[in-house]
């Protein structure tokens, strides 16, 4: 693999949070959605998922100036039953909707055991791991799925017909931290596609097709119709299966909640034209939360989940590698590392947060 | 490929029916349990998955005579909330304890809106679609997961820790048939797998490893202790995403109810000896039911569903490929097939088959 290191810069935490808050402001948040949304979006940028995080923001914005997103929304509750609800965000920024829905989803799980809710009219909600962290703090396993732009073909069609569609499930242990499984349905997600590009590198073979469905390693593939492909790469290894994993997140999100589904979903960037139809409204969401005492009591449960964690880390290895990885462990130490030593951005996504910042009258230095 | 095709010979769903269903009952099971073995057992051949239909009948007789199965088991709740369960399988047939495991959460989700039921004490339970799609006749969304034999090794492990630990989603449709993705987390399932080893063919890279992680394409790998990979093969197209859905799979079944996890599964085979540990009781399993109507009306739900089935499967396609597969559907017309034209089953199956009818005194032709 090529090793072009780019130009980069370090920010502290606090400040881009500063910075971030503050532009939400402007866009006309709350102060306390607009917190709330510097927090998720921020944590992309600390758990190491640069693509998700702060990177992002004027995109975010470009959303509000075409009237995608809404800066007050009134985030309501559609309809429920004992363990389940559907949220209509309101066009809102799907920063502060998930969370909104993620909370709705904890509080059935106190009185039910379980809380599953399903999200129409939303946005982008940042990285699937915070929203599905959340139920930890109650003892409780957290699971969130969103559906997103369409960029991935299924196994056989040239088409693009589901995004990355992330499944994140975070699990509570005892005194091991907590096992964090947080992932795209794809072999690659669009973002590890957009490093590449940043770094003029190219992909490895099983990442994308181009616009004929045949096999390539360009990561610039998608702006000429290629796409990405599902877990597996192809279906001799498995990227049915991909396709599965995508289709569920797309359905229990979208076509649960009334939301936009398959290629219908609206695209992140605002430049790109709306699909010509709407089946549902804005972009889906579906959270789930399971009380670990609807099951067994708590500290059981924690005991055997340090069991299992030290099981596997221990486990012996594969000649050359250090350790066999728990889910959750690098974004874990990633996070503590850079909420110490500071954020890298690259110069890209600095000037454009100072552009960001000069446009709202909103210092970045 | 090679292709060479192995002599089989054809049976009647009624004619296998009819022997499996007496096999049970010559190991002790009640009628209605027998019964209910075979119909959850066949639909496995009905449905094309060779590997987990009436070629383990004996398998699971096996089982009987170490004393691993129980055939008159007391299956019970242990604990619930509104929406949650544990049952205790008290090692009865998996084929069994998983429909009741099933009903309880059907009947969860008809007052709470979903049920969600962790298994322990358990054993094998056929495949999976079997008891996701018994949600599908109460306009539910069913899902069921089992952990399994460690035959897989973990993202840089050289041990195997995890099985092949499928998932199942159900999902209704209106006028078109169901969503049924059915899939083990593995890149090929063991089933496929044993398939390559009785034609004697080679499996494809990606599929296993041999005992010291290296790749391999040598189907009898696992016999001289190397691994089943999980889906993405390696860490460069996912393989860490591959094992993030085991886990998932493993602690939900497992670690959830007080099941044994990891690498303290219960081997299927009678004659490989168990684990030197237990930390919990038998296999599990997890199941789950979503009333539809618990987040939006049904109608509409499949309405939408039947747009999203069409959307896909009318998808353009790469050169060479006649359509986009909807999950489910090669199964379903296997099925279709098979209960008009007959099971074919390879010859060394229907050996296994007869000596057992002669051990039972059950005439198998």
């Amino acid at each position: 693999m090529l090793l072009l290191r780019m130009p980069e810069q370090v920010f502290s935490y606090d400040h881009l949070f500063e910075f971030t808050k503050k532009i939400f402001q402007k866009i006309g948040c709350l102060a306390v959605d607009a917190e709330l949304a510097a927090k998720v979006l921020l944590s992309a940028d600390l758990r190491g998922v640069d693509s998700h995080g702060v990177a992002r923001l004027s995109g975010y914005v470009r959303l509000w100036e075409v009237k995608r997103i809404n800066a007050t929304p009134s985030i309501k509750i559609l309809h429920e039953t004992p363990s389940t609800a559907v949220v209509d965000g309101d066009s809102g920024l799907g920063l502060t909707v998930a969370p909104f829905a993620m909370d709705v989803a904890i509080k059935k799980a106190k009185v039910a055991g379980t809380g599953w809710v399903s999200v129409q009219n939303s946005n982008h909600f940042g990285i699937a791991g915070y929203h599905a962290m959340m139920a930890l703090h109650h003892d409780m396993i957290g699971i969130a799925l969103t559906n997103a732009s369409p960029l991935v073909a299924p196994t056989f069609s040239v088409e693009r017909l589901l995004g990355t569609n992330p499944i994140c499930v975070a699990i509570p242990a005892g005194d091991e931290p907590p096992f964090v499984g947080d992932m795209a349905t794809t072999t690659a997600s669009n973002g590890k596609l957009e490093i590449l590009q940043r770094k003029n590198d190219v992909a490895p073979v099983g990442w994308v097709q181009d616009k004929n469905g045949m096999s390539s390693v360009n990561p610039d593939e998608l702006k000429s119709g290629g796409a990405l492909l599902p877990l597996g790469g192809d279906k001799g290894h498995g990227s049915h299966k991909g396709y599965i994993l995508g289709s569920i997140v797309d359905i229990f999100s979208a076509v649960l909640s009334g939301a936009n589904y398959g290629p219908w979903v609206p695209p992140f960037p605002a430049y790109v034209p709306m699909p010509d139809e709407q089946p549902g409204k804005g972009i889906g969401h579906f959270f789930g939360a399971m009380r670990i005492d609807a099951f067994r009591p708590a500290e059981e449960f924690k005991k055997n989940m340090d069991k299992w964690i030290r099981r596997f880390r221990s486990a012996k290895t594969v000649r050359g590698q250090q350790r066999v990885v728990i889910p959750g462990d690098p974004e874990r130490e990633m996070e503590e590392q850079r909420m110490k030593n500071g954020i890298p951005l690259l110069n890209p996504v600095v000037d454009d947060l100072k552009k960001l910042g000069e446009k709202f009258d909103v210092d970045f230095d």
